[in-house]
């Protein structure tokens, strides 16, 4: 038999594929393009801030310029990017400066390229990023992308002074404003709520600016890098271990390269594993690699991960965050980590509050945070919802009559997105697991003050059927008795204050 | 003030990206993993044994050797891959042969790498390709990923004879069979409603083996690769095709370069957009083709996409799939397309019976398929569940008490999934629009039989009251009249006839 279709066998660059595929990183249309280029620019704002140790203060500026057309503008107080890596960090799709294991909003250096590729392709527009460094002069880029080759292409570069540090993006676009101006500013006023210490100014088509946040003053401490937990080794990653340091011993390899493993814990595994401690690395095998990583794997007696690589809201900053937005009182919140998922370090923290709008819905309405981010699409295949469905939050008195709201935040430093996108988390089994029965704890105590409100609801109730027969009482009793009436109102009290 | 975190700027390749993010592929843990190994496998030997022009006849084994770590093979007899392909085709993401623009199942050139690095880093194996073209003698490679580069490490290769065209992969990896084997089978079973002239053959730790359909003998014509519809012409994809043809004139690369547009749809198009036809492409600057980019894809004139890119399974290949295996009879058909998302090519059909399984659901159970294969997760945010949930199935009388299966198939140039693993369908607006009005189609077909099917059966039920009635007049009028019960039964039938 013949071949019908001849096959042309060919790479592409990873800019080529998300090109393609641009549906998979949140840009599937105008609205949600526009959405995903402010959420990209501010994450990546937010980021650089926390890195210069100042208070986040980001200026955002969206003008429609003709129909569809949307001229977008973040400006921040940041860090600056180095200009040497401005072009690569803007220009080319995974490039970054965030790979390192600790919590960070971006990590995959696709997000805010993707923006300017969209930019570039329904407009034909270069991207204008101006930059500066502290005790530095700054400079302006004008960029485009090489799509096929994922590669800068620097149109201009010029010094130029921002009046500070920090870095100002501006891309214009194909936009749908209209479609998607509210769920933009629910994602900035959501972004308040993650990182209360923010502050954000937003103009729209020259209307009077809108500001959020501002709810606190104190940066929390930054998250730090931290040793792999021995846990996440997995072959590919033990074998570049290995080659970094071929000379090292197996014990000292193991106490100087994973968190959790002093010398006690080495000699523990090493002997329980039968591993000759003093043997050099460079001697390994592909199978005693492979070995080496599912004996780490498994073994049970490692302690938990370390947590100042991650870095949660926290129960003072969320507590003042969510009463100043949502006009709530008593706020429950707990917490749940530092856990592992894969050897990856998570938090997961939540809050729960009855709130006054209506939902119908049977269970709290849910906000989903991770790492400091609202997550605001994709909501149906998200492990915090499919949680949230199976708790029968009905034991808890939180049915469709008692409407509430639900915030979750997991904090790792390697949040499970199911799409580049980063709108809806996977279902591993441990961050479900933990989601679940923080979820049930925190409708545990709010069910108990709605159940104390109600039994003071119906105290009150009683008091007031038993003050109206007191008062009938005294009237029927002087009528019959020829006399005054008496005074009940005071009896009421006193008898009140002996129970 | 002082920058508190360093910034280390670096790229990862898309290997590495897709090693760290591999949840975004399918391979969220060791059941999914082995599902969408399998998956991957065979959907590329399917495209293979297409190409080649023979009908699919796959083989697949997989066998447990130790706990957790299974060896999966699945053997075709497709057009095997050139030697001098081999290593990139099976150790680099994002090379393949599917970048041109007609209906394939794989697309990426993501899915079998993928599969092939979790065998590398849960059992440090590497993949065995065995592979012969026709009218040569085939090759045996083993090959690893060297993930940071995204490049393969060949191990061996040596010739060897397969007896035959095709493929034959072997991956040892860390898999979960018992959580995975019923959607695994489930998937197979569903592949052949998807693609009916394939014969799929499975064997799981040694087993008696199953075989799955074989429901036709006729391959259908292949997908052929078509011009880009002007609609599909961003800047990006204009400015590639424009320095291929620089020397054109814009007439001539009008109809050249795309389809639907011939000499008068040329003409009349840059007539109506006040274009010169004659002007050189290379004379174009960045505004002008921006320009030209937006006009064809405003350009409301342009005819329906050509369908011979795309290859739906079809009213006879559907019915008898489904007929054969879900037990039923009546399967309603229909079809809209081609049209196109973007300038991308789509078809979507359909098919609607009645199901004895009850499942107390208030709409047809959906099955989902694209580019004639079936998808078994992440199916709550996929645009094929929110139409379904948007229909008012109660309408054709398709409630809970009617248990009733929808199967829809989507087939496109290119398929808008959100994320790698190919699994969930974005809600692009023309696919949405166009599946409601389909899903509403098949809905009044089957409500007219379930109505058809109730009132004969109140029929049937009035018939049998008559009958007894007059049984009942006969034999009291016989005791009246003291005479001899008279048959009826005659009666009944000659008053049906009449009627």
């Amino acid at each position: 038999m013949s071949v019908h279709t001849k096959r042309n066998y060919r790479g592409i660059s990873p800019s080529e594929f998300f090109y393609r595929n641009r549906q998979m990183a949140g840009f599937s249309n105008n609205a949600q393009a526009l959405f995903s280029t402010i959420r990209e620019l501010v994450e990546n704002s937010l980021d650089a801030c926390e890195d210069a140790g100042r208070l986040p203060e980001i200026e955002i500026i969206i003008n429609t310029t003709q129909t569809d057309v949307v001229d977008v503008y973040v400006a921040d107080n940041g860090t600056g990017v180095p200009p040497e890596h401005v072009p690569e960090s803007f220009g080319r799709v995974l490039y970054g400066s965030k790979y390192s294991s600790r919590q960070r909003r971006g990590t995959f250096g696709l997000g805010v390229t993707m923006a300017i590729l969209y930019g570039q392709i329904t407009t034909n527009s270069p991207v204008i990023v101006e930059t500066q460094e502290s005790h530095t002069i700054g400079n302006r880029f004008s960029l485009y992308i090489d799509v096929e080759h994922n590669r800068p292409i620097v149109e201009s570069v010029e010094a130029f002074d921002r009046g500070g540090p920090g870095t100002t993006v501006m891309i214009r676009m194909k936009g749908n404003l209209k479609r998607s101006q509210d769920k933009l500013l629910e994602y900035l006023r959501l972004t308040t709520v993650a990182t209360p210490y923010c502050r954000l100014k937003v103009t729209i088509d020259d209307a009077n600016p809108s500001t959020y946040g501002g709810f606190s003053t104190s940066l929390p401490d930054p998250p730090l890098v931290c040793k792999p937990h021995p846990r996440s080794a997995d072959v590919e990653m033990l074998r570049r271990m290995i080659e970094l340091n071929p000379q090292r011993t197996l014990r000292q390899f193991l106490i100087n390269s994973f968190q959790q493993i002093g010398t006690k814990t080495a000699s523990s595994f090493l002997q329980f594993k039968n591993m000759d401690p003093h043997r050099h690395l460079s001697t390994l095998n592909r199978d005693e690699t492979a070995h080496l990583s599912e004996s780490l794997r498994k073994y049970s007696a490692f302690k938990k991960p370390e947590s100042k690589c991650l870095s949660p809201i926290g129960k003072a900053g969320l507590q003042k965050a969510v009463t100043s937005l949502f006009e709530t009182q008593n706020v429950s919140y707990a917490s749940v980590g530092p856990l592992e998922w894969d050897g990856n370090p998570f938090f997961i923290e939540g809050a729960l509050f009855l709130t006054s709008s209506r939902s119908g819905s049977e269970h709290p309405q849910l906000l989903r945070f991770a790492n400091r981010v609202p997550l605001l699409y994709d909501a149906s295949d998200c492990v915090f919802t499919k949680v949230l469905k199976r708790v029968d939050w009905s034991r808890y008195d939180l049915g469709s009559k008692t409407p509430s709201i639900l915030i979750t935040h997991l904090c790792s430093t390697r949040v499970p997105y199911k799409a580049a996108g980063k709108q809806s988390i996977a279902s591993i089994p441990e961050i479900e697991l933990k989601s679940k029965s923080l979820y049930r704890g925190l409708g545990r105590t709010i069910g108990r003050l709605v159940k104390r409100a109600r039994s003071s609801a119906r105290e009150i109730q009683r008091k007031r059927e038993l003050s109206r027969s007191l008062q009938l009482i005294a009237k029927f009793s002087a009528e019959l008795a020829d006399s005054k009436v008496p005074e009940t109102v005071r009896l009421m009290e006193s008898m009140f204050e002996v129970s």
